[in-house]
Order: structure tokens, then sequence, then C-alpha cells
């Protein structure tokens, strides 16, 4: 089975997901710069997770393009990640709304811990789908990115309630450490 | 006549779809957990639509994968099941919005039984323009699956207006029938 | 120039247009039968300029099946005609808001005008650009459909103001013309 | 590494915010044509952004084809414009409700400079990762346009708190400057 429909619709949902976040960006009532300021927490939101959707974009790519095939169950694995993706503009704007709010805050950790797991789900899914397949399985062995992130959610989680700043320091760390493609398999394929 | 842009398009209208659809998880007013926990039906609407719309996405893919033609008719035949899906959106918000109203409920299954049929009208569309296409013919020969959920889908109707869970029940019994791809064709492919 | 990016970009475009047309049909307040009866001219409205889309995709489809290349002019012309159907969700609304009322019903038809204009100009860009393709030039050469259709758009904006439903009249007639693809393009492919 | 899903996903996203501005076209209460004529600054605000967003689109494909490859920081480079592409529609709106107000002129004005740094960076990261790619290096290494218009944007932005009109006017200056794509690439892609 192709992946290119695979690539392409999780291109086509990724791009809406990242785009209507900005439709959170309300436009202010009156043209004046104090309401422009008021909306400084918002547009910050909108950064994280256009960084974060952008990431997780970004991985995707490399990941698919490292795999030679996919089967019924990466469908799904993907789809499994595109939900959890979905919920972000969501969870952008309940924090752009309440940004020292401890529980918007945690969710947001919430539903990037279930993404970053789903993600690690549609990876075990593509390596068994392409046993033999070995830029792709040798990349990804050592997966400590993935679960180095998970964990740092996790901790996340509790700390909104403790500490805000310090939960966006972590979503803000976490991001940095992504950042970067993953040269693994960039560096596989090269070889 | 390629089928590229047929599954092009098809891709992005139901990319939309599956995405639009989490612009009706509205933020809720304040941050508390109350609030959060008075989404918890729509949030089970949107979980149960996107698996609808994955389970139709993930079924087109593998019906067109294993057609070689397209023509005039199938693409109406298409646009005809896209119209049938981008319905599924207001029948979702209105179902989260009035979770134990029968009309609601009733009109859900409405739409996933138009739903049902256009993609039965697609299938016989492909099957007479790809008439030499063993892999299809035979694969989708029996279509039992098709059969069963509309006539689930029609009992879940009337059932909304005597006890609306029984309706949920077999909208969620239906999903899961269709929740592996159509593995009749992909196990014809490997054959 | 490749032609597949312009394929893609108008296809993601015209997934949006026609999908983001639902978004109008806005979930009624309250359960009833009464609420949702409210909405059928919206429905209708819907209907309608979901099929002018549908038409659109599936000519502009066979119209760049048939070119074998494209050039800045085309890309031009091709966002023209993306412009004007862009609107048609606007005045889709302000129809369905205002069954009854001269003003939207004749602005549908100038938005469908301007785009039948655009498409008519697309056709002589890919022509111009493509001199010696005989599929697509004589396909095109008596381009009786377009010029009809913008003769029927035409009489219905004063008609709008004479007598609504003539306006609707001429616009679903129209759509019917339009409705089968353009057989002359494919007759000439398969010749 | 490939470029046809970055080239993929930027029509995705770029398709996406052509459309939603359309979504700000809020339709009017009432049929009556004072109500009409009172969306014309709204109008002319997406025209003259659906051109630019257009520019972009139309350059960023001839950039993209002229390159033979992309890297990781094409990959980040390209989200980066996107990014700044993203927040043309919020600008729009603001300056389509406040038409003759100068800070919405001027961050139209902000964006669109942000965009064409952006689009710069864009270019030296994808001469840098084809280093003997003498078609694209060539073509864009005289890049006066995009310097131009930076210089214009940013004259712009004081000119709004002066004389919103002579701001509008260099927009609109700017946006004929750019409407051609850059047939400095095609020129020398047909040599």
């Amino acid at each position: 089975m192709g992946k290119n429909r695979l690539e392409a619709f999780s291109d086509g949902v990724i791009a809406i997901i990242i785009t209507i976040m900005v439709l959170e960006l309300k436009v202010p009532h009156g043209a004046s710069m104090a309401a422009l300021v008021e909306l400084t927490p918002v547009f910050f939101g909108y950064v994280l997770s256009f960084v974060y959707v952008g990431i997780y974009w970004n991985n995707h790519h490399h990941m698919l393009h490292a795999s030679a095939r996919v089967n019924g169950k990466v469908l799904w694995a993907n789809l499994h990640l595109l939900f959890w993706l979905s919920l972000i503009p969501f969870t952008t704007t309940w924090v752009g709304e309440n940004v020292m709010a401890p529980l918007p805050v945690a969710l947001y950790g919430v539903v990037l811990s279930f993404a970053a797991v789903a993600y690690y789900i549609l990876e075990k899914c593509l390596i068994s789908c392409n046993p033999s397949d070995h830029i792709l399985a040798n990349a990804v062995g050592k997966e400590y990115k993935g679960a180095v992130s998970v964990v740092l959610y996790l901790l996340a989680i509790p700390l909104a309630y403790l500490h805000v700043c310090a939960a966006y320091a972590l979503y803000i760390i976490c991001a940095m450490v992504w950042f970067l493609p993953d040269r693994r398999i960039e560096a596989q394929m090269r070889s």
C-alpha cells in the first residue's frame, strides 16, 4: 500500500490545525495599542503551539520519508496521532484566555503527552510494517528524545498547580529539544 | 482519466471535515474543572464522529487504491459522498448540544445512512468503470458490512425516540464493525 | 513549468470553499423539528452552491488534465477564478438568510457571472500556453456552454428584482446544464 | 530529501490562509444595498490580501520549482514564512474594521515586512542547500525586488501615522511590483 495518500491527508489535517489556531487571535475592538497589547499572551500561546505542530509535521515528514510501506494499522495509528494534535488549538485557546490558571496549563501538557505517546505508537507500527527497513529501525531505535519529552510533559502537569511559569518553561524547553528534525534519521540516510 | 486529483481533493475535503469539528469544542468560560467536565458530551461526540470520518477516509483510500481508473460518473458519486460527510460536523454539534434529545440523535443516523448509501453508489460506479478489475470487483462483491451498517443506522433512527442510549450503542457498534479497513481488498491484493 | 502544484493548490482552495459553507448551517437552538425545518432554505442554498463549486472543480479538473503546460499568466488566471469562487460562501449565506430578498439573489448571480468569466479567461490562457495542444484547443473551441451560462446569470440578476423564484429557476437550470463534466474534452481524449 | 511534501504542506497552509480571510466578510444584517456598501472597505482589504498571499504562493512555487533539494533548515525557514503569512488574515480583518486608524495599517506593514524577511531567509537556505544549482543561485542572486519591498513596507509603517492613504498606496504599489511571478527564474530555466 502506498504512503502518498497518508502523507497528503496528514499534511491537510496538520495544515488546518496549524492555521485554525490563528482564528483564535480575535481582532481587538478599537484600534488602540492597549487593545493590541492585551493579545500578547494569546499571541505567545499561538507561537508556542505553531512551533509544536511544526515539530510534529517535521518529524512526521522525516519518519514517513524513511518508511517504504504502510498498512492498515499505520493508517489508524496515524489518525490517532492526528486526533491528539487536533486538540492543540482547543488547549492553546484555553491557555491563552487563562494564562495563569493551572488547569488549562496542565491540560496543555496532557494533550502533548497523549500526542507524544501516539507518535511513539505510530513509530512502532511503522517499524513492524517495515521490519527489514534498517534506516528506519536503526534511526528511531534509541528513542530517547520521545521518552524525555513525555517525562517533561508529565512533570509539567503537576507543576502547573505549584508554579505555572515553571510548567511553561518545561514546554518551551521541550519544544527546543525537538526543534531540530530527527538528525539521526537524516544521518542514517546519508551514510 | 487519472485518479490522483480525485484522491487529493477528497483528502482535502475529508481533512477539513475532520478538523472543523474541533472548532465546536468551544473553550469554556473560566478555568475550572467543572467547566471542563461540562464539555464531556461534546467531546465524546467529537471522538465518535472523528472515528466515523476516519473510517470513511480509510475505506475510501482502500477502494480507490484498488481502482485503476475513474470517469465523470465517479467524480460526481465521490462529490455526493463528500456532501453527506460534510454534514457530519453539523449533526455532531447538534447532538453534542442536545445529548438526550431524540431528534438530533435520529438525524445523526439519517446522515450516516445517506453517507453509507453514497459510499455504496461510489463503489458501484468504480466497479462499472473498472469492469475487468478483479481485485476491486471480487473484493467488494459481497458487500455485507455496508448493508449491515445501513440496517443498523435505520434501526437507530426510530430507536432514538424510544431509548436514546440504545441508538448511541448502535452507532458505536457500527463504528467498531467498520474500524478495521476493508481487509477483503487488502487480502485480495496480496494474493 | 509543471501543473501539479497548481492543481494541488486549487484542490486545496476549492476543498476549503466547499466545506466552509457548511459552517453556515448554524446548529439550531433547541432540538425540535420546527427549529430544524427553519434551516430548510439555508440547506437548499448549501446544496445549490455545493453543486456549483463541484461543477467548477470537475471542469477545472478536466481542463487542466487536457493541458500539458502552465505559465505565469495561467497561475494568475487561476487565482482570479479562485477569488470569485471564494465569494460563493458569502453570497450563499446571504441568500440563505434572506431567501426572498432581491439583492442577495442578484448578487449570487453577479458572483457566478464573474466566476464564469474568470473560467473563460483561464481557458484562453491555457490554450495560448499550449498552442499546439489540439485536445484542449479543439475541445473547448466551441465554448457554447460557458457563453450560455453567462447569459443566464446576467438574465437572473434583473429577474431577481421582478420575480425571485424565476432567478432561482435560472440558477438551477444552469447548474443542470453544467452538471455533466465537459464531455467534449473526454470524447476528444478517447478518440 | 524530497520537496514534494514541503510543497504539499505549504500549498495546504497557504490555501487555508487565503480562504479563511473570506470568513471575515461577515454577511450583513438585512438585505439592503446600504448594508452591502458598508462592506466595501473589508472587501478591498480582502482583495489586497488575496493578491499578497497569491504573490507569495506564486513566488514560492517558482522558487521551489527551481530547487532540487531541501533539508531540515529549509523546512523550518518555510514554517517561519508560513507563520508570518498566517498573521495576514488577522491584520486584514483589523484593517478592514478600522480603515482610517494608523495602528492597524502600520501593523499590516509590520507583518508584511516580517514575511518578506522570512521569504529572503528561505531563499538563502535553499541556495545554501543547493550550492551547485546555478538556475536558482543566478536567478535570485540580485534580489532587488525583495529589498525594495521591505524598504517600502518599512516606509509605510511611520507613514500610516502621518497619512493613512499614503501607506495604502505603498502597499498597492508593492503588490504591483510583485504581481508578475519571478521572471528572472523563468527566464533562466528557459535558457
